[in-house]
C-alpha cells in the first residue's frame, strides 16, 4: 500500500480525495497497490467529512511521518507552498503538483533536487488541467524536436472572448457574468492581464526546450483593451481573438515567447476552442502540428491528473520519471519586440476611413484593408507585415504625428 | 548502448531510421543510452544507402542475436509479423509495432505472451500516426473511467469528405484525386470501407475497456455511398459528414461500437478536423471530453511515434509499461443495432418534396424536416429521434410500401 498526505483541502485537494475513493479500485490495480491518504493538510476544519479524523494543521507531523511516499501539494501560490515542497524533496518525499506558480517560479531548483535525491516531482496538473500534456511532451514527443507551442491556456479569458466574439458582450459585462457563473475569482486580474497564461506557457517552453523560463522574462499582455469593433474587426478579416500565449525555438539557442490577444484564421485548430476550453498546439519536425483540447481547469478535471501522476509515482517509485530542465543562461529568451510579425492595426482619424487608411498607407507603407460592417466615421483597419514590435510603434508614432490616432494593434498569428 | 532491429524498411520503416539519425544525440539523452540499429530485415536490396550493410532477409539470424533486446515491426499485414512478433516476445526481445492489424487481430495474446515474459509490448503508432493516443487514454487518464471514444481515424476517408464538403467534388473524383496525391492506394477498399478505421477503433476500445475487440465483431461501413445530396443535407441541418469509429461502455459490463459516416454538428470539436488529419475524443468521468488532433499518418509522424515508444522500452527495459487487456467475454459487444439513435434520412417520392415528407411523418412519427439548396422534385430530407437501426429500418420498410424509396440514411453524432 502507497501512504500519501495532501497539502491544502481546496476545490483541487477535496477533487483528489473524491476520485480516488470513487475510483479505489480501477486505481489499485493500475497503481498496483492500493493508495492510501494518510494526512490532509489544512488551516480549516471539515468535521462533517467521512474522513474528518486525518486533518492536520501541522505540516511537520506529515513530513516526518516515513510512511508517506509522496506528498500531493494542491495548496498553490509560493509560501507556504514553496518551503513545504522543498522540505518533502529533502526528505525523501515525491511530490505532485497542480501549482502553476510554483512551478513557473521554482521548476528548475525543485527538479534537480528531486534528480539529486532520486525522487519524482510531477505536476501534470498544472498545464491544461486535465489535459494530458506534460507527459505527452515529455514522452511521446521525445523522438521529436518540438519547434514551437502555442495555446489557449486560460479558461476564463477564453469565456470572456467568447461571449465577446459569439453574443457581442462588451468586455466587462462579460467578465462579470464569468465571476458570476464562478469562472472568474473576485479580483481576476491573473486571468485577464495574462499572467495565468503566462505561467503556463513558461512551463511549457521550460519543458519543451529543457531551459527554465521565469514569467518575469516574458512580456504577457491580457485581453482588458479587447474591444468589439476589434471582435468586428478579426471577423471581417476572417477569424477570431484569442488570448495565445505562444513560444518558438529561434534556432540560434534562444527563445521567442510573449502571452497576448492574437488574430487566428478560423481555420485554425485553436479558433474553435471555446468558453473555457483550452486548446494547445505543439508543433514538432517531425510530428508536424499535434493539438490537444479538453476542460483546462475545474475541480474534476484537474484532480484527475493529480491522481494520475500520483499513479505514476506509485508505480515507479525506485525509477525516475524523465522530467527535467536546468536553469536558463542570460540572454536566453529574445527581446519579444524584435521579432518581425504580422499586425492587425485599428486607427481614428479627423476625416473620412478612406483618408484615414491613406494617411496610414504613407506611414506604414504596404498594408492591406479590413472594413468592418458599421465602421465608425474616420475608423479605419488594416493588417500590415513583416515588421517587428518595435517597429511598428515607430511607425505608429509617426502615423500620430500626422493626426491618425491609433486605437490598437493585435498580432497575426500564423497557426 | 541499446541495439535494437526493424523488420521491414518501407515507409515507415526507413522513416524510423530516419528518426533515429537525425535525432540521435537528443535520443541518447533521453533514452540515457545511445539506441543503435544493428539489423534491418527486408526481401528488397537497398545498396545506395550509407546503412546497406546491416540488411538482412534471415530473421532468425535477428531472433538468435542476443545483443539485440527490442524489435521494431513495421511490416504490416498479419503474415509474417504475426509469427516473426510471436516469436521476439518468446525469445526475450520487446517488440515495437506500427501494424493496426496486428494489434487488433492479436493484442490480447501477444500483451499476454509480453506480461508472462516480462517484455514490453508498445504499438502507439498504430493509431493516429504521430497523434499520443495509446500513451494517454493508458497513463494521463488512469484516474478517470473513460465511458466513450470516438473518432475520425482515417486521414484517406477525412481527406475524400473534406473534398466533397468544401470543393463540391463527387466521391469518384476526390478518391481518384486522393491517389494522385498518394494519399489513398491503388485498392483503396481497406480505408474506403471504413476495414481500417475498425482496426482502430477496436484497439483504442481492448485499451480503454480492458477487454479485446475483434475487427470481425463490429459494424463497419465505409463511405462510398455518402453522395454530395448528403452532404448539402448535413450543411442545411447545421453540420458536416465525418467517418466515426466509436465506443461506448453501456453500463452493464457491454460496449457498443461501430463505424460509420455520421452527421457532426458545426460547433462540435471533431467537425473542424479536415484534409488528411485525424481527431479522437475520449470522454472521461472525470475530465469530460479531451480531444487529440494531428496527422494520423505519414512517413515520419509515424515513425517518430514508433521511435519514442522504443524510448521508453529502452527506459523500462526491466520495468515493464501497462498496457494490458484481456480477451473479452462472448456477448460483450452489443448487436450494433440495437441502441436508441437519432438518424438523417433522405427520401425520394413520385410527387412533390411536401408529399414525400408528409408520407415519411406517417411511416415514422415525429420528424424533422431538413430543406437542402436545389433539392430535386419529390425529394426530402429528415431527422428521426429515439429509434434503434433495426427501427428505423422497420420504419423506412413501410414508407417504400407507401411509395417513397429511402436513398439513404446517416447516423447523427451526440458529441
Amino acid at each position: 500500500m502507497a501512504e500519501i498526505a495532501i497539502l491544502g483541502h481546496g476545490v483541487v485537494g477535496s477533487g483528489v480525495v473524491e476520485v480516488l475513493r470513487t475510483h479505489e479500485e480501477s486505481i489499485a490495480r493500475r497503481a498496483k497497490e492500493p493508495i492510501h491518504v494518510k494526512h490532509i493538510l489544512d488551516l480549516r476544519e471539515f468535521p462533517g467529512l467521512p474522513y474528518a479524523g486525518i486533518f492536520t494543521k501541522d505540516f511537520e507531523k506529515i513530513l516526518c511521518d516515513p510512511a508517506v511516499s509522496i506528498v500531493v501539494e494542491v495548496m498553490g501560490g509560493l509560501d507556504p507552498a514553496f518551503p513545504y515542497v522543498k522540505a518533502c524533496l529533502e526528505n525523501g518525499k515525491s511530490v505532485v503538483t497542480s501549482n502553476k506558480e510554483l512551478v513557473a517560479a521554482k521548476g528548475a531548483g525543485l527538479l534537480a533536487l528531486a534528480q539529486k535525491n532520486n525522487l519524482n516531482f510531477l505536476f501534470e496538473a498544472s498545464v491544461g488541467g486535465g489535459i494530458p500534456i506534460i507527459r505527452p511532451i515529455s514522452q511521446c514527443l521525445a523522438a521529436n524536436e518540438v519547434t514551437e507551442i502555442a495555446g489557449i491556456l486560460n479558461g476564463t479569458t477564453n469565456f470572456i472572448l467568447t461571449k465577446m466574439i459569439r453574443e457581442h458582450m462588451a468586455f466587462a459585462d462579460a467578465l462579470a457574468l464569468a465571476q458570476q457563473l464562478g469562472y472568474a475569482e473576485r479580483d481576476p486580474s491573473a486571468d485577464i492581464e495574462g499572467a495565468d497564461a503566462c505561467r503556463k506557457i513558461c512551463i511549457l517552453a521550460s519543458l519543451a526546450f529543457g531551459a527554465h523560463v521565469y514569467p518575469e522574462e516574458v512580456y504577457a499582455e491580457g485581453i482588458t483593451k479587447i474591444t468589439l469593433e476589434d471582435v468586428a474587426y478579426a471577423d471581417a478579416w476572417g477569424g477570431v481573438i484569442k488570448l495565445i500565449g505562444g513560444v518558438r525555438a529561434l534556432g540560434n539557442g534562444k527563445i521567442h515567447i510573449q502571452v497576448r490577444p492574437m488574430f487566428i484564421r478560423r481555420d485554425s485548430q485553436l479558433a474553435n476552442v471555446d468558453d473555457v476550453f483550452n486548446g494547445i498546439l505543439v508543433r514538432g519536425d517531425a510530428t508536424g502540428d499535434v493539438v490537444f483540447y479538453g476542460k483546462g481547469a475545474g475541480k474534476l478535471p484537474t484532480a484527475s491528473a493529480v491522481v494520475a501522476d500520483v499513479i505514476d509515482c506509485v508505480k515507479h517509485m525506485k525509477a525516475r520519471k524523465y522530467l527535467y530542465w536546468e536553469d536558463a543562461k542570460p540572454g536566453y529568451v529574445e527581446a519579444y519586440d524584435r521579432a518581425p510579425a504580422e499586425f492587425f492595426a485599428r486607427v481614428q482619424g479627423q476625416g473620412s476611413s478612406d483618408e484615414a487608411f491613406s494617411t496610414a498607407e504613407k506611414a506604414f507603407g504596404s498594408i492591406k484593408r479590413v472594413i468592418r460592417r458599421g465602421e465608425a466615421a474616420g475608423e479605419a483597419g488594416f493588417t500590415a507585415q513583416g515588421l517587428t514590435e518595435r517597429e511598428f510603434a515607430q511607425k505608429a508614432a509617426r502615423l500620430e504625428e500626422m493626426g491618425v490616432r491609433v486605437l490598437g494593434h493585435i498580432l497575426i498569428a500564423d497557426y
